[in-house]
């Protein structure tokens, strides 16, 4: 059992102070060699680390999880992991921010005991309520160990996380602050005064206080924290530069490696020998020493699509939610667990009935995306099926940058968007989020699909759910009709299969062809139709997963003397920049025009706001005819 | 003076509670007519509204300013300010969310007495601290009132601007928390449990209790707030749906309008006529207000450029921090205060000299980015000019959504990324921003540069500086030469100046042109030298506005038989794009490459990193080599 002996021997106490002498060493060459990194908190911190990795279970299932929120005291974790044993210490000081060696600038999953890549301060408690969430799902006899700064409580996403916590009753979680006083510039108490106490007591944690650099202190500390009826935060009391006089509570080596004069004068004051020759030399060479990443298989039975008729009136967040609905059915209780977030809205973003039948796997963030996005970001990688569903605005533009650690972090997110474009309508500009596919484009692990009716919603929210890997996928608000192939039967059930990179021609035509999604599809038909009254043959492309081109489609696209993109996003950041990408590599010798919006737009009916951005059917068709004319 | 007297008379009493009651109606008509709307924290917000309203500071300089955070009360302000006689009550109850009117879903600016667009929860206390550092600096005998909900109170983004509004004692600030139990999903206890009170008292705020329907307890509340010592939150105890007692509490008519049945028992029991058919018809025409926005010129002197040359061993951040510091003396005291802000990174961001010169002009916000963000935003409205600096990736990609609603606002945000690219380098692929760019697109008011050095960083930071609108400017990281003419002297000197959208050819060739910006600039020449060794001539282009191609510029370079972009950034969404479909429109049949980021980066010296990318000079010229041989 892990903190299983109420005291620490005198033998441990003369160890671990023999290793944190060993390790600051460590500490201060790997940074004076790299010429870059923070050793002032990795040696604050460095004494809870020894602690932690010394007495938490981590080695056997289920194990125990570590966050380091403040990824930048990673000298002092990898030292701390290298002393005792678990990575090689001369690699570790040799190679540390030495390009594309494993051992990081800011810690990275796949470093011993580590789950979750950090940089980005104030996330790290989000994502140990997430692992701290799939602990409790799961039964495990395991606790979470987050490690933050203090500089770094100054975060609004921490108020969120703490909120989640002490509602959630996630007492399996123990975070630490180390509590040096400093930040880059300068005393805490002068850069952002903040009463870090009273902030969690006022959020109903527990707050315990220690000296922590004493290792009795330390073990203590996590041994009792382990029996709390609350979510702990042990504010450790340290020193930057601790053991080393003349860095001691010195901001200045927050993020600066020691010159060679002080350097020698750390070693002596460590009693250490000088090494630094050696290190030099061998960062020529290359490290053998390979990350392991933890990643669990899911197990997910994506069922038998739903088909729907026009007839069953259905919008497609609501097709999303009846989907969720059965995969929850279909799954849960029987080899995969599927959770669920919100943050206040699942009336709208339909939920609701995920939420009714299965109320444990259901959690109501509210207001709080920040800490949500990061929550469920975290918890996917845990082997647990995770959506969060929320109005584009806030599920991506508000959250970009948790989107973005999600993506560093290869989670396993399916991340729906219900409320996007200016179809958002009444709502108004700050509500209508006309740059998802823009934002997106830029995480390189996320996969982006805008389906256009409910059957392929239906078809694509199964096909995310079974394939591993982060997905955005965006329902739109208003319904749309069902699409309905010519013979009238709908465009995707039997025979359609969602393939990720596929384009669906959805009406054919030979005097230009229109590329578009979402609910433009059904726009783009109606087009087709007035422009048929001229005689002009529109052909009409379903472009569902709006970063890719589909080759088998656009070859034959190509011979087309017109091709339009047309698009309820920003027309600079859409599927435009695609098509145009592709056409110019093609040498495509038509004429190219883009349709999108190019302004923040009105708040009206969505028919009103189209109108005014000239994207109507209306307005479209005739824009069109004096093109094609 | 406002509020001046010590109690509101009988009369007043008597008169508001008549407002109120045709108030209600209003905003129950307006929002059946629309068919979409939030009556429920309208009508919890509305008393305090019309007190407000009616005795604050509002229509003489220096007035009072008022921010309504929690936007969807629209129907509560637009009813509240046309009872006053401050907006026609038949327009506004007419025309409520309909396409391109001005009385919007969320408030916007121009509504009388708004100043702040809103409509993204939690980001209205930080608004208010920018207007209230304004209104401290110009010395003005003014407040500003923040009007906020409940739910509301969940975002972390408060709590930050809790602690910057204690810390700069922004004490001529009234919150006031519209704390009606009730948010979309339900109670907020049920929600996210959270200790409002206890939570503004942790950050050394001031909490008055009050009955938010109670006229005297209002007026008082604001009138003695007049005088604290601390910011102030008054939390005012509300019903929502107050007045109609089957609205009352009841979350469902948070978003929803009333259907017939009950429209019609809300007017009997507010004992008003129904004239919805009236204002049905009316709603069919068109209105005739029209909002007018407050907007401050600026009377900037922007100085005489600084030129470097290379023995000056500068880098771009530098170059921006000697511009900044030239900008401050020249125009602080003497017809323009500048401010500038920080989060933590002073001494990395290069504002330092300016602080320690212009101490009470330098604001330091902590590691609180969403709130130093929009407090920046607002406070650039103000006539003042505010230029914020940071690292990419906290200066964009974690407060995207705070640049969005700043953008949606037309403030003239001055926004500094010095740390941007693969660049960064050793701290790794949480701090490399390559998105900025991308990112930025998707802003229709921000316009982007990027320069290439020094000299051209100081034209532009002058430029920025004296040019009115949102900008976005990167200098990058690393130190990189002084760009020289052929015959050696500095390309941006005398005889440059910087204008916006063009692009600098540095290089002259005829074999193929490079387009490039920043620090790929430099780069980009040292390929050019690696080919002419192999006897090809390559132009190189400098497109530091990224998001603009240069006529001139391009119209001569379409003549090449090889056209390259290069970038250290997502090559999906940098400039890539931007050439794509400037070549496709132009029908360019000579061969288009795009070179830049095409995964997170790895931890090393940053030409380590650009070599994994293959982006480093000897990769590159390798590679061009390759296609043009």
């Amino acid at each position: 059992m892990p903190f299983e002996k109420e005291k620490l021997t005198n033998e441990e106490l003369v160890e671990l102070k023999a290793l944190s002498r060993l390790a600051k060493g460590d500490i201060l060459t790997m940074t004076r060699l790299a010429g870059t990194g923070h050793p002032g908190g990795s040696i604050s911190s460095l004494d809870a680390y020894l602690v932690l990795f010394s007495y938490a279970k981590l080695s056997e299932e289920p194990r125990d999880r570590v966050i380091i929120s403040h990824g930048h005291t990673s000298p002092g974790v990898y030292a701390a992991l290298a002393r005792l044993g678990h990575m090689p210490a001369d690699e570790v000081t040799a190679f540390f921010r030495k390009g594309g060696s494993p051992f990081e600038g800011h810690v990275v999953k796949g470093i011993p005991f580590i789950d979750w890549s950090t940089g980005n301060l104030g996330q790290g408690l989000s994502a140990g309520c997430g692992f701290a969430i799939a602990s409790k799902i799961k039964k495990e006899d395991a606790r979470v160990y987050v490690f933050m700064g203090d500089g770094e409580q100054q975060k609004g996403q921490l108020s969120e996380a703490r909120r989640f916590a002490r509602k959630y009753g996630l007492t399996n979680i123990t975070a630490l602050i180390d509590y040096n006083h400093l930040q880059i510039s300068g005393s805490i108490d002068h850069v952002m005064p903040q009463n870090i106490i009273e902030n969690y007591l006022s959020d109903g944690w527990k707050v315990v206080e220690i000296n922590g650099h004493d290792y009795n202190e330390i073990y203590e500390a996590f041994r009792e924290t382990r029996n709390s009826d609350n979510p702990v935060c042990i504010l450790a009391h340290t020193v930057m530069g601790n053991g080393i006089p003349f860095m001691e509570n010195k901001e200045k080596y927050h993020g600066n490696p020691l010159n060679e004069k002080e350097y020698k004068d750390a070693l002596e004051a460590l009693e250490m020998e000088d090494n630094f020759d050696f290190y030099k030399e061998k960062r020529k060479g290359k490290w053998t020493w390979k990350p392991s990443v933890y990643s669990e298989t899911l197990n997910v039975d994506t069922g038998s699509p739903f088909t729907y008729a026009n007839e069953d009136k259905l919008d497609n967040r609501s097709a999303f939610g009846k989907t969720l609905k059965d995969l929850g059915d279909i799954n849960i209780g029987k080899g995969c667990t599927i959770c669920t977030f919100d943050c206040d809205l699942a009336g709208s973003v339909k939920t609701g009935d995920f939420g009714s039948a299965y109320p444990d796997y259901f959690f109501q963030g509210g207001i709080q995306e920040h800490n949500t996005a990061t929550i469920a970001g975290a918890l996917s990688t845990t082997g647990i099926l995770t959506f969060f569903a929320d109005f584009g605005v806030f599920g991506i533009d508000e959250t970009y940058n948790q989107a973005r650690l999600n993506d560093i972090n290869n989670t396993n997110l399916k991340l729906i968007l219900t409320h996007v474009g200016l179809d958002v309508g009444p709502d108004g500009k700050t509500h209508q989020c006309i740059d998802y596919v823009g934002l997106s484009r830029n995480l390189f692990n996320f996969k982006t699909i805008v389906p256009c009716d409910p059957n392929q919603v239906d078809r694509a929210v199964r096909y995310v759910a079974g394939t591993k890997g982060n997905f955005l996928l965006a329902t739109g608000r208003n319904r749309w009709p069902v699409i309905s192939s010519d013979n009238g039967k709908p465009f995707f059930s039997d025979e359609y299969t969602f393939k990720y990179g596929s384009m669906d021609t959805v009406r054919e035509g030979h005097d230009g062809a229109i590329i578009t999604y979402g609910g433009m599809v059904v726009r783009a038909i109606k087009i087709r139709e007035e422009l048929a009254k001229k005689g002009i043959a529109l052909k009409v492309i379903n472009m569902s997963c709006v970063h890719e081109t589909d080759n088998e489609v656009m070859e034959e696209t190509l011979k087309q003397p017109y091709i339009f993109t047309y698009e309820d996003h920003n027309v600079f950041t859409g599927i435009a920049p695609v098509i145009t990408g592709y056409l110019l590599q093609k040498g495509y010798r038509g004429r190219f025009e883009s349709f999108g919006v190019r302004r923040y737009g009105v708040s009206g009916d969505t028919e009103e706001v189209y109108a005014v951005e000239g994207l109507d059917v209306e307005s479209m068709a005739e824009t069109l005819l004096k093109i094609m004319q």
